[in-house]
C-alpha cells in the first residue's frame, strides 16, 4: 500500500513529519510512503536515518503552505507547494490510497475537496476527528469544521458516513447515532436540527439515538455525533479548551497548595499522566476526511513524531477496512 | 426592593428554594420576597424557620410546570402554576423589579418573553450566564439558548447588552466583546458570523476584540463572548460536560490507583475541592435574561439552598446596579 505524506505541513515539519514516517515504516511491511516537499532536506533524511530506499519515494515541492495564508487563494496560487503536489499525486496515482497532513485545516480542506475526487452522490466532504469518552470507548464527531452553513440532507449524510467510519474502525456493528441538540426532546433545535431530526428518523442505513446534548458528547452514550461544521467545532474546541483550562486551574492550586499539596502531586503523577492520556485526541490520530474517494488524515498541526506515526497507521488501517468502498456502497450508488 | 420567587420551580422544590430564600432574607436588610406556590407549604415554611412576616408576602399558585412539558403550551395552559402567577404579579406590580426561578429553562423562557414586557427596540432577550475563567475573572456568554435561529441584527444587540451587562457586575470599564467563531482571522464564520462581524466591527456601543474560537472561551482573554443560541448552547454545555468527564476520569484513576494515588488524593484534597469550586458556575448564581424590563434570573434546575440564595443576591444586585435602565438608554431610545 502507498500513503502520501505532506511532509512540510504543521508547526513541527519537516523533522517530526519525517521521524514519524520513520517510526510507520518501522511499525508495518507493506506500507511505502511517498515523502512530499523539498527534496534536498527529505533525501538527506533518508540517507542519515538508513530508512529502506525502497519503501520510500521522494518527491519535489519547494513551496510551503503556511496558517496565515487565506485556504483557497493558497491552494490556487501555490501549485509547488507541498500539499499541493502531494494532493495531485495522490489523485493522479490509483496505487496511492491515502494522505496526512498536519498543515493547515483550512487548506488541507480546500485542497482535499478541490484536487481528490468525490465519492459520487455525496454532497459534501465531512471532517471527523475522533474523541475519548468516560467509558473506554471513543466517539466519531461529524462535522467538526468542513461545512460551516449545512442543508438537512448533508447531516443525514454524514450520519451515514459516520456510522460507516465508525463499523469501520471501533468494530462497533451498530452504532448508534445521536444529533447534536440544545435539548433531547423530539421537536427540540433550531431549524436545521429539527429538519434532521427527520430525515435521520426515517434513515434505514443508521441506528439513530435522537437528540443528544453537548454535555452528553464524551459520556459515550452514542458512537457518532452529527452536527453542522460550525457547531461541531465550537463542540469539538470547547471540550479542548475546558481540559486545558482545568489543567491549568489544577496546577495553579497545587502550586498555591503548599508542600502538602505538591507532596500530593507527586504521589498522583501516574494518575495525571493517564488522565492526560486520555484527554489527548491527538494521540489517537487525526481527523478524517469522509466522503473522498482516497483515505484523507488531517493531523493536528502541533503534532510530533509519535502522533504523525499514529495518522500515517490510522490511514494504513483506514485503506486497509475499504472505508471508502463501503461509503460507496452505502451511499454513493 | 421587591423581588419574586417561583418556589414550585426545579429539582429540588420548594424546601431547598424556601431555605435559600430565607438565607438571602438574612444576607439583606432592605429585600423583601414575594413567595409564589402552594400557600400552605410557603406559610408553614415561613412560620416555622420565623421569618419576619414583614419581609415576605406568599402568593398561591397551586399548579406546578415540569422539565417533561412542552414549554410553549405549559405556559398558555397552565394559569396557576407558581411561574405563570410569579411572571405575572412581576409584571404588574410596578415595584418588585425582579424575579428567580430554578424551573425548567424553556419554560422559564417563554414565559419571561410572553408576559415579562421587553425593553423598547430590544429584537429579542437572550440569556446570558456567567462562567469561571482561568483568570480569576468571569466571562459573559450570551446567547445561550433563547434563540436558536439568529440573525446578525440580534447578535448586533447581544453585545451591547452583554457589555452592558459586564460593566454592571463585574465593574469592568471598557469591556472587550469576542465573537464566538470557527477561526480567529477575518473572513473566518458561517453566514450568521461574517455578517454579524461587519456590524460589531462598526459598533460604537461596545469595545470589539474580533473573532473568538471556542478553545477560549474560559482564557479569560474577553469579557463577553457573543454568539446565537444554539452554537451558544453547544459551548456551554461542552464545557460543563467536559469538566464533569475529566472529574469522573480523574476519579476512575485515583481508585485504579492503588494506595499511593489514595494518598495523593487525600493531600490534594483542598486543591480539588478549590478546582471544583472554580469550575462551578452554579455557585456564582443563575443566567440573566438580558432585554427585559425586569431583572429575571434563571437558577440552575439541580440548583440547592445556596445557589439560589446566590440568584437572589445576584438579581438585587443587578436591580441596584440599575442594568434595565442601562440597556434602555444604550438600545432602548
Amino acid at each position: 500500500m502507498k500513503i502520501v505524506v505532506d511532509v512540510f505541513g504543521g508547526d513541527n515539519a519537516p523533522n517530526e513529519i519525517l521521524e514519524g514516517c520513520k517510526q510507520a515504516i518501522e511499525e508495518t511491511s507493506d506500507l511505502n510512503l511517498v515523502l512530499v516537499g523539498k527534496d534536498d532536506i527529505i533525501n538527506s533524511y533518508v540517507d542519515n536515518n538508513n530508512i529502506d530506499k525502497n519503501r520510500v519515494e521522494v518527491i519535489n515541492a519547494p513551496d510551503i503552505i503556511t496558517n496565515e495564508e487565506h485556504p483557497v487563494e493558497a491552494i490556487r496560487s501555490k501549485k509547488d507547494s507541498s500539499l499541493v503536489v502531494a494532493l495531485k499525486h495522490l489523485q493522479n496515482n490509483e496505487d496511492c490510497c491515502g494522505f496526512v497532513s498536519a498543515g493547515s485545516t483550512g487548506a488541507v480542506l480546500t485542497g482535499a475537496t478541490l484536487i481528490v475526487r468525490r465519492i459520487k452522490n455525496i454532497f459534501r466532504p465531512a471532517l471527523a476527528p475522533v474523541l475519548p469518552t468516560v467509558k473506554d470507548k471513543s466517539v466519531i464527531l461529524v462535522d467538526c469544521g468542513a461545512n460551516v452553513d449545512c442543508k438537512p440532507e448533508m447531516l443525514n449524510q454524514f450520519a451515514v458516513m459516520g456510522s460507516v467510519y465508525a463499523k469501520a474502525v471501533n468494530n462497533c456493528d451498530n452504532p448508534k447515532v445521536g444529533l447534536l441538540n440544545n435539548g433531547v426532546e423530539e421537536g427540540k433545535g433550531n431549524l436545521l436540527t429539527k429538519e434532521t431530526y427527520n430525515l435521520l428518523k426515517e434513515n434505514n442505513d443508521i441506528t439513530f439515538a435522537g437528540n443528544i446534548e453537548a454535555r452528553e458528547i464524551l459520556s459515550g452514550d452514542v458512537d457518532v455525533v452529527v452536527t453542522d461544521g460550525f457547531a461541531g467545532n465550537v463542540a469539538l474546541k470547547s471540550c479542548e479548551g475546558t481540559a486545558l483550562s482545568m489543567f491549568s486551574i489544577i496546577k495553579k492550586n497545587i502550586l498555591g497548595g503548599g508542600l502538602r499539596a505538591k507532596l500530593g502531586y507527586l504521589l498522583l503523577k501516574p494518575a495525571f499522566k493517564n488522565v492526560k492520556k486520555t484527554m489527548d485526541y491527538n494521540d489517537n490520530g487525526g481527523a478524517i476526511m469522509l466522503g473522498l474517494s482516497k483515505v484523507i488524515i488531517k493531523s493536528h498541526g502541533s503534532s510530533k513524531a509519535k502522533a504523525i506515526k499514529n495518522s500515517i497507521i490510522q490511514c494504513y488501517n483506514l485503506v486497509n477496512s475499504k472505508i471508502v468502498e463501503r461509503i460507496t456502497e452505502t451511499i454513493g450508488q
